[in-house]
């Protein structure tokens, strides 16, 4: 039996959305137990009576938003977030899930559970869409988590990234790209090139050298490697982007005249593109390069999106 | 009479798509006068025989995107790039128009024509489309031109875009934001923090926050700052976004049964949505902190964004 501890009460809609994600996810998964964590009156509110496979442990005194990241864990230590990843470090859980505060979560993880060996310091990974059948995503390493990073933790972020994309994916060999504003290796910034410099002498990964933000959506890469700062802008902009323009253009269509079958196709298609470039279908991020899998989604998730994160914990447990 | 220098040669089509676009421009404004640059032959095969406000200037071994930009103006001088941008340095042309190597343009244009008062480096501003009807675009300052800004840098871009959006965009006040990953103050990196703290104390500017990229779109503010790197990760992961979202969606919509009439209002709505969120509406960007306006627009310009371009330049002088 797979143990995956929840936060409830992280994100915008907190036991509203998380528990009824939790109850979908445990229909389809007949492997797991829930543990609970959250404010016991809210909870109970949106479970039903009887339940299998779902322990709730009651905590108090939230985080939120305004708390300072480093501090959570001696300040907010009954909260839901720091006790999921307690019970993590105390082996009753594989791994957790939160729509919570990335940052609080982030160091959280790294203070209570330590980094795995062989890193510096871990990176958040997004699993990115593309619009290519054959490769349908792309894992973005940084895609915020370490926004100070040095070039060297770009090629430990390769090396794990790479056993990642082998064992969540089943590729072998990634195809690993840099984030850079030119695909010659003179282009960019000190950070760039120097990053590309020692990816391109580390034999043991295959890179294949830069990627322009307006390529990683081709699927031509398996692995988008770039400093966490870097990582961040191009995530947000790309889900900000897709998430207006499809939007746009289904307000444009809403407004003309289209006989009701052709509409109601094209909402289907409109929807479906919606959900898988903004990254609901997906559900995510984790971190790379702490011992257990930490899921980080959108503090706007939906019910959809939280269910699919549970999923990614558990493919990556 | 407004003189406008065109490099008829760059860009991946050159005189094919220019010279068109140089033609329907000067259809549409009478009271401007177009120099073009370029190998006579190549420009007279597109060119009818009598032709009113046309000259034509033969230039030889032009730049390619294998030049280094620093060096052009001494390796390539008889270049269509260096010739045009030297006759605006003689006032024998009021802007210079060209979708050739941008690194060169940019190196060329501060070498020939200097900089103008107040402002330590170039920046090269892009005008990015949003989803608002009362503002349907920013300017993205600086979109890639200066990769090791300064935070300083910014505040003069602030002032001088301010000014930009005034004469430009007819904007008074223009809502500056900063191109941030979270929306608080502490949020980024050093650059970002820094470049907070100097626009947030400089009175005569209407700096109003960090802006994040998922926001940007929505036409909140005039201006956008980042440094050159940041900025260009944002304008390729914009344009490559949209570019590759419309393009998916519309072949989705072909292979389904649709009545003809609406699948026709439909392939409308989408070719205008391409056009605006890949930029080739507004057509390019060009360089703040010059004496004169230079315009740079994309290597792949179609004919539409060339002839937009050389609408930019009219607009700018």
């Amino acid at each position: 039996m797979i143990k995956i501890a929840v936060d409830t009460m992280g994100g915008d809609y907190g036991p509203e959305i998380t528990i009824p994600a939790v109850l979908n996810f445990l229909n389809r998964q007949d492997d797991v137990h829930c543990l609970l964590f959250g404010h016991q009156d809210e909870i109970m509110k949106h479970l039903p009576q009887s339940q299998d496979r779902i322990s709730v442990i009651h905590t108090e005194n939230e985080v939120t938003d305004h708390d300072a990241p480093l501090k959570v864990v001696r300040s907010k230590p009954s909260s839901a977030l720091v006790q999921a990843i307690q019970s993590v470090a105390g082996h009753e859980a594989h791994a957790f899930v939160s729509a919570g505060h990335s940052g609080a979560i982030y160091a959280s993880s790294l203070k209570i559970l330590g980094k795995s060996p062989g890193i510096s310091r871990p990176a958040s990974v997004t699993v990115m869409p593309t619009t290519s059948i054959e490769s349908p995503c792309y894992l973005l390493i940084d895609s915020g988590a370490n926004i100070a990073s040095k070039p060297e933790h770009l090629v430990e972020y390769a090396k794990l990234g790479q056993d990642l994309a082998q064992n969540f994916l089943q590729i072998e060999q990634a195809r690993i790209g840099l984030l850079n504003i030119g695909s010659e290796k003179t282009k960019g910034n000190d950070f760039t090139k120097t990053a590309h410099t020692l990816l391109e002498s580390e034999t043991s990964i295959n890179f294949i050298g830069n990627v322009e933000p307006n390529q990683a959506i081709n699927g031509n890469h398996d692995i988008i490697l770039a400093n966490g700062f870097d990582g961040n802008i191009m995530l947000k902009a790309v889900e900000g982007t897709a998430k207006a323009v499809i939007n746009k253009i289904s307000q444009d269509i809403k407004v003309e005249e289209i006989d009701a079958k052709s509409k109601e196709t094209i909402e289907k298609i409109m929807a479906k593109s919606l959900k898988r470039y903004t990254n609901e279908e997906i559900g995510g991020g984790f971190i790379l390069g702490l011992p257990s899998p930490i899921v980080i989604t959108h503090g706007h998730a939906s019910m959809t999106m939280f269910e699919n994160s549970l999923n990614m914990a558990y493919k990556l447990t």
